[in-house]
C-alpha cells in the first residue's frame, strides 16, 4: 500500500491499533481528508482525576494528559494527510501547545487542521469539544503541534 | 493528613496508584521538596512509536503523549507541593508546552521545578531525560505548565 | 467612562495612542465586539529582517517580535472586552504562544475571539493575516495567550 | 567575514543596529558563546503600561511584546551562534511560548541556552531578569523558540 485512497482512514486506525498506548486510550480516526481529521477518545472512569475542592467550576475532569496524546496524535496525523505520500512518510512533533478551557466530562473529539505544509515542517490546529456538565460540544482544550516531516 | 511532612511523596504516590491512566502509565514520584519533583515513567514497548522512514536520527521513540502526561502531571504536583497545604489545595492547568528535542528510548525522568507561584497562578518548568541510543541523562523533551491553583 | 459602549474602541485605542511601544508601532483597532477585535500593524520597512541565504521561501519578513506583540495586545485588549467592565478591568498575560507559518511582506492584520472567560483567567485565540509575495489575506502567524483578569 | 571568532559579537550587534525595530528597543548584546548569548533591553518609560487596578502585585510592566520580542531575537541569535558558519546561515521562528512571571520595572536581560542543534531545527530556551520592586535579577519571563535553520 504506497497511495493514499479511500482506506487512508484504516490505515491511520491500524496505526493506532498497533500501539499499546493509543489502543489503551482506545482512539478512533472517524473522519479523514487530507489535511482535516477528526479523532474520538470515549470517556472512561480510569482516564479521570479525582474532585478537587475549590475545582468543581473549572479545570479538567478527563486528565489533561490525555488531551494533549490527542492532539498531538491528530495533529501529526493530519499533517501526514496532506503529504503526498502520507502511507511511507513520517512525523516527529517539534513543538506542542494545549490551553484547557474547560473540565471535559465526556468522550473527547478533536478536529485538526493543518494550517501550514512545507518540505520539512507541518502546523497544525487541533480543537478538543466534549460534554460539559451536560452540554454537549462545548469547547474543552485547543492547541496546536509542529511537526518536523520526513519525505523520502 | 492535612501537613506537608514527610509522607507528602507517599501521598503524591497514592494519586497516582488511584488513577488508572497514571497507574497504567507506571509513574513514581522519586524525590520531592517543596517547588521540585522528580518523576519516573519506566520504559515499555507499549510506549513507543513504530519506527518511521527518515526518522531514524530525530524525534521521540517514546510517543509525544506519554512526555507531555509526564510534564503536565510533575509540574501540576511541584506547584502542590510549593502551597502551604498540598493536600486540600488543587491545581488545573491553565497551559502546558513541550519541545520534543530527542528520541527517547528509555525511561523517561522529569525534573520539575516550579519558578512561579502566587494566590491564583503558578508555573513550573519541566525537564525530561531519557537514555538516547545508549548514551544516559541527555535531555528529550521540555516543557512549561501555567496551573490554576484553588486554595480554601 | 465607565460602561462599555459605542466609545469602546475609541477607550482601547486611546490606550493605544498614550503607549509609547504600541503607538510607534502605529497599532490600530479596526474593528471591536466584545470578544472579538481585529487590530491592524502598517507594514514598515524598520520592522522587517533581512533577507538571508535559504529563507527565501520561508519565515517571516517582518520580525517574529512584532507579530508577537500583536497577537498579546489583541488577545487581551479581546479578553477585557468580554468582561463586564472593560474599562475599569486590568488583564496581565499568563502564557502567550505563537507559530510563524509564512513571511509577511505587507500589513499584519489580527483577529483576536476570546475562547473561554471566566473569573480570574481568559484565553483568546488570535490569526495574523498578512499579504504573502502578492496573495492577500494570508495566514503568517497564529497564536494563543492565556491572561490573568484583575476585577474589582 | 565568513568565520565565527571573536567579532561574532559585533556581527551580531550590527544585525541590531541596522534593524528599524531592535534598534528602536535599543537592544545590546553583551554576552555570546555558540550556543549562548546574553541581550539587554534598557528600561524605557515608552515600553511600559499604565497602571490597572488589581494589577499591582501581579504581570509585566514592561510590555510582554517587549519581552517575547527578546525572547525570540536571543533565542534566534543563539541558535545562529551554535552553528558552524553563523553568518552565512539563517534561521526562521518556528513556534515561540513565553510565560510571564512577574512585572519587570528596569533593564530586561535575556540568557539563551541552545538546548537542541540539528541540520533543519534548533530548540533554545531564554530567561528574562530584570529589578522588580527593587530586587535585582528576578525572573520575569521565560520562553522557548524552536527555529529553522537555512544552511547552504
Amino acid at each position: 500500500m504506497t497511495e493514499f485512497g479511500p482506506d487512508a482512514r484504516a490505515f491511520m486506525q491500524s496505526h493506532i491499533d498497533d500501539h499499546g498506548f493509543l489502543a489503551w486510550l482506545d482512539l478512533s480516526v472517524e473522519a479523514l481528508d487530507p489535511g482535516h481529521l477528526v479523532m474520538r477518545v470515549p470517556y472512561q472512569d480510569e482516564l479521570t482525576n479525582p474532585a478537587i475542592p475549590g475545582r468543581d467550576e473549572e479545570g479538567m475532569t478527563v486528565h489533561g494528559g490525555v488531551a494533549a496524546t490527542l492532539i498531538d496524535t491528530a495533529g501529526g496525523m493530519a499533517v501526514r494527510s496532506s503529504l503526498s505520500d502520507p502511507v511511507s512518510t513520517g512525523v516527529a512533533t517539534i513543538d506542542l501547545n494545549v490551553s484547557y478551557l474547560r473540565p471535559a466530562s465526556g468522550d473527547l473529539v478533536a478536529t485538526a487542521d493543518v494550517i501550514r505544509t512545507g518540505r520539512t515542517v507541518g502546523v497544525a490546529e487541533v480543537t478538543v469539544e466534549s460534554e460539559v456538565r451536560g452540554h454537549e460540544h462545548d469547547e474543552v482544550a485547543v492547541g496546536r503541534g509542529s511537526y518536523r516531516i520526513f519525505q523520502d
